[in-house]
């Protein structure tokens, strides 16, 4: 990260011992000491307008469209021009981000790999990623380059009033949605997580603007408000 | 390598304990056990037409053409088209390359970092460079794709008669110059080094080709001849 210009690193939910112990490279240690601590993924990306997710898809189909990383930055641009944040998440090197974390991501991106060897190590995937952007997106031309790492990293664009819906606004509109799907018993209660899974899945689809998303919460409180008088 | 389906790897002078146990990522191991050893770079690229080195070069100024990585596709496709072979050298992680090892390169080739923190990790830097050449050169279109790292990393064209003179052509070159500086008592013997670390630089730069080098060498080899008469 520190090679590239990126600072912002939100680690979830990271095993203690191993976080304690962390040291940074040479040069590298604000990274390190500035790096945030969330206990969920949900939490990380609150502030994001678009959230990408990475990893590799041999076993499973992905619910989202998957951009190979070369060409991935006319997205990003597209974002940062609108004045939008950036997180880049990456899971565990061993099993990668769950289904439940890709729930959370608005695209997924795929290192073009060899496919006799698609699985990368985790700290030659995110330089590999990284490179990319900071070489090829308008970041690689901003002044300042910021980013967030968690399991996720996450690159920031000079901070203005975002048009796109932030994570943390469509989760508000996910709880919502869900207690109204509650009350108007849309379904039975077992398939509840599924259901929320789907919804976290389209809201992210849909590229909601604040507006959507504020209209949206409110035609659902209104409809939720009338179910339980 | 593995990842980005490169597969030819040459070893230079390897610390003997630590390559008798070297051990290879799952799926890689091929890689590892196919690896060519050499005790000396001139021997690992003498087969080469285009011997590309890669370092930070914050400390030196450079005796050869920079070039920054994403600016590298083009160099590298007119060396494939030309059917020729192309060596990407790696140093060791402390240092780096040598200065005599840079005057083999015929081009020196820079990842964009951070001026804070330039000097990448050795493995990361492998990855960026195989990223962006299996991505963006014609490499990524061919049907197999072969590589060499050693302290050097080598990657390989559809095999055919090239056109430009290989690294064990130019050595050739230098040699025989290099007697005729002897025989002629160009300048003393202890310039004798630094000569020859000049010679290889200029040969690199001329971009010979193949008759291009044999015709010097016949000139020289005859200068040579009727000095020692």
């Amino acid at each position: 990260m520190a090679n590239f210009g990126f600072s912002h690193l939100t680690v979830v939910a990271p095993y203690e011992p191993h976080w304690r112990e962390a040291k940074s490279a040479v040069g590298a240690s604000d990274l390190l000491q500035n790096a945030q601590r969330t206990e969920s993924l949900a939490e990380a990306v609150a502030d994001c307008t678009l959230v990408v997710g990475t990893g590799t898809l041999e076993h499973r189909k992905p619910e989202q469209t998957v951009v190979a990383l070369p060409d991935l930055a006319p997205r990003i641009n597209m974002e940062l021009v609108r004045g939008g944040r950036i997180a880049l998440v990456f899971g565990p090197e061993k099993r990668g981000l769950t289904r439940d974390d890709l729930a959370l991501c608005h695209l997924l991106v795929e290192i073009p790999t060899d496919p006799r060897q698609p699985s990368m190590n985790l700290g030659q995937a995110v330089a590999v990623c990284l490179y990319e952007l900071a070489t090829r997106t308008l970041l690689s031309s901003a002044e300042t380059i910021e980013s967030t790492a968690s399991s996720g990293a996450n690159s920031t664009a000079p901070a203005s009033p975002g048009d796109s819906a932030c994570a943390r606004d469509l989760d508000l509109v996910a709880e919502v949605v869900e207690a109204t799907m509650e009350a108007a018993n849309y379904s039975p209660a077992a398939m509840q997580k599924a259901n929320r899974h789907d919804l976290d899945l389209l809201l992210r689809r849909l590229e909601l603007t604040q507006p959507d998303a504020r209209r949206i919460l409110g035609l659902f409180r209104r409809i939720l408000w009338r179910l339980k008088r």
